[in-house]
Order: C-alpha cells, then structure tokens, then sequence
C-alpha cells in the first residue's frame, strides 16, 4: 500500500499535547504513519506518548517545522480540513472524496506527495493555511454542536484514507480523473507558488489593481487555477503568458520613458 | 431528521469514564443523542463530564442498565462493533453499510429501533453479547495496529451514521459539488467562448504565438479553464486581467510606432 508513505497528515500549532498523541494513535490504526507538525505549543510532552498508546513511532518520527508552507512545500495536494465554510471560498470536500482524491494523487507516482492539513483545537487554520490548500474538506458534523475533537477529526479523515487505499469506496468519477487530467504529475506546492508569484508581478505590471488592494483579485485567481488541477505542463504554459504580458508591459514603460 | 431519534448507541462494560464522555461528545457532534450505558465501571464521574465538553445532555439523559439484553430488548435491529472477526459467525459490515442499514430500519416506522453497540475497552463484547447481535461491525483498521480508541470507534460509526442520514454516500459527489463552488452560476457557454475569444486576441496582442500554430496552445488553455468550473464573476475577473494585458501590449505599439 505505497499511496500511504506519501500522504501526511499535518498538525498546525496543536495546543495540547495530548492530542498529538491521539491524532499518532489514529493514524497508525489506520495504516499511516508520516506525521508531521507545523509549531506545536508544546511538543515532545509527556501526555502525547501517553496518548499515543502503541504509536509513539509515528511521535518520534514526526518532522517539526515553523510553517504550514515547509510542510507542504513538496506536495502536489493539500487539503485543509475546516470546521465550517470560512472567509475564503475554497472547494469544500467531503472526507470520502477528499480521501478518494488524495489516494488517487498520491499513486500517480513516488513524487506526488499529498497532504492533509489540521489547524488549532479552537481557531483552526487561518487564512493565510487556508491559501495555501487547493482545497477544504468538511466533516459535515451537526450545526448545533459541530466541535469534533481533533483526533476524532484525524480519526474520521484518515478512516476514510484507509477505505480509499483499500479500494473498499467506489471511487467517484470525478475524484478519481481530478488530479491529473491527462496524465502528467500534478504541479507541486512550490511550482504553483511561483505561478502565484508571477502572476502578482503580473497584475502589477499591467495595472490591473489601479489602487485598488490586490488581495482580493488575488484570492479569486488562485482559487480558479487551484480548481483546474494544473500538471507542470499546464503552469509552464501559462507562466509563458505571463512572461510575453510582462515583456509588452516593460516595453510599454520603457518606450513611454 | 427522525432517524437520529431511533438509533441509540450502546457502551458496554466501559472501563474508562473518560471514553464515555468522549463517546458522547462524538454522538453529538454527529446528530445523535441517546447514549445507554451497561453496567460503566465508573459513573458518573468527573471525567466523563470533562471529556464530554458540550455534550453533558447526552450524559445526562443515558439511562443505565446491567444488561445488553435490557438495553436492546426493543430493538429490531442491534450491530455489534468487534476489532476483528470472532469466534461467533456473525456476518460482518463495514461502518458505511451497517450505517446504511441502521438508518434505512429505523425510518421504517417509530417502531424499528436500532441499537449500535461497543465493547469494552480491552476486551470488547463476550460471546453471550455477541449472540444477541444481528451482525457484526469491523472498522477495517490495520491488522499491524487494530487499537482504536472506543470514542475514535464510536466516532467513525455515527460519522458513517450521519452520512447516511444526510444521504450523502448515494449522492454521486461530482453531480453535487462540480458546477457551481461558490453558489454562483456557472458561466453560460456564450460567456466562455467570449472569454476564450478575447483570450485568443490577446495571445496575439502580446505575441505569445511567435510564428507557432495557435491551435494547440488555446486548446490547452481552454481546458483548464474549462476544469476551473469558472462561474460569471470568474469571466469577468479574467476579462479584466485580459483587457489591461491588452491594453499595455496597445501602449507598446503606439509608442514603438
């Protein structure tokens, strides 16, 4: 079962202890075992190994890092799981086609690395995580008491993995062709950010905003292109656009100069 | 949602109060509420009311019994979960069909009750509790490392009993979230094809083609936008990135010439 030694499960800025335990435990009841945690309040911690019962190799094992973006910097999918829709509208998942999704990326080859991304216990991810997810998965918990513990949250989300990976959910159609449209490898985190990054450079070189903030603007174009499932190809072609805009722009300037 | 009101979840024998709170608090998060308790070690007790955050009702409203056979006795449908298969032959579900099935017997009538039942914490259920159980429950967890957690149990089977409440495992996913991500309307064919027109005039503008056949280029281009399920505000976003591209590449030409 390879699909899981590239899916990680990420813990950013885990306030108790505890929990990173319970989330070790749940993970490796399901088959997996790359752990990694992004700012951990407080970590390595006596109440983590407790709680990790049988899984304190998945513990000693787990990576930490200061930012999500480290985390996720190699991978070709992040999905960021949310109590609820937020501010930014992402694609919201529900945790069998995100689990289905995931599994289908990760088997494309031993360099497509998937991630599924768990904020903090009470504020969950913020909104600059949250733009760095393709995009959200939502357990659709009860709207009057929605406050799923977070391992029980990791519990529910890597259960679903496990099904995904033993082929026992009838993969949805469009899960299943999603990330790589024609088989090429999806584009990875850092490929797609500098994509991000050219197309800001962009914007500003042909006035896009003309005063107004860019954040916005931003916000919707990132979100478009992480819907359409870019592969490398896809991203080159489109950074070659940008780069003839930006040539016309420079040469705009300069001949106005 | 009448279902959730029929199905009760059952702990038996709990050693741990703590994983009776815990177990309420996942019930909850789910939708459900009637927990009956068989003879707990401990309880009430602190722990149980900590674990239990915001659901202290359930807790609350648990009836306590000495026996499985009382706490099923009207019941017409009672799934015992077990870690793995037992000495008694019982057919053996996964979470998602035993939830199927829960939920479709007790929307039946009034009268169909449904009990899903956990057993102890080391031990899990004893034969005499296994035979008053129509079926058997298997989490499909790793055979390397089985140990779930009874509330992570409990917390994977009333997620799979909410989803089937909710219907949301017959609903073909792609049909449900595809065409429209954010509740806007997806862009009629007319406003795509004016978006890709203008897309194709401005490639030119900015010379992008360079002698090269247009064709392949704008029918990749086409397809990821056509993945991105772009809706009206998308088109006008992009069409406003193209119009300033357009305009700069203008400005290039009128001084240059």
């Amino acid at each position: 079962m390879h699909a899981a030694d590239r899916i990680r499960i990420v813990l950013v800025g885990t306030q108790h202890p505890g929990n990173i335990g319970s989330a070790a435990r749940a993970m490796k009841t399901m088959g997996l075992h790359r752990l990694v945690l992004v700012a951990p309040e407080r970590f390595p911690h006596a109440d983590a190994v407790a709680m990790a019962a049988g899984a304190g190799d998945v513990l000693d094992a787990a990576p930490r890092v200061s930012h999500l973006a480290e985390a996720v910097a190699d991978c070709r999918l992040v999905l960021g799981c949310t109590a609820r829709s937020r501010r930014i509208a992402l694609d919201e998942l529900l945790p069998g086609d995100a689990a289905s999704r995931a599994v289908a990326t990760a088997a494309v080859s031993a360099d497509t690395q998937v991630a599924l991304v768990f904020g903090r216990e009470r504020t969950g991810l913020d909104n600059d995580e949250l733009q760095l997810c393709h995009a959200a998965v939502t357990i659709p918990a009860d709207p009057g008491y929605s406050s799923l513990n977070l391992a029980a949250a990791v519990q529910v989300l890597c259960y679903e993995l496990r099904m995904a990976m033993l082929g026992l959910r009838a993969l949805a159609p469009a899960a299943a062709a999603a990330p790589a449209p024609d088989g090429d490898v999806p584009a990875s985190h850092a490929e797609l950010e500098g994509f991000f990054a050219q197309l800001g450079d962009t914007l500003d070189a042909i006035d896009f905003h003309k005063g107004r903030a860019p954040a916005s603007a931003m916000r919707k174009l990132r979100r478009i292109f992480l819907r359409a499932s870019l592969d490398d190809r896809d991203v080159r072609l489109l950074r070659g656009v940008l780069a003839d805009a930006q040539r016309m722009a420079r040469l705009a300037g300069e001949r106005g100069g």
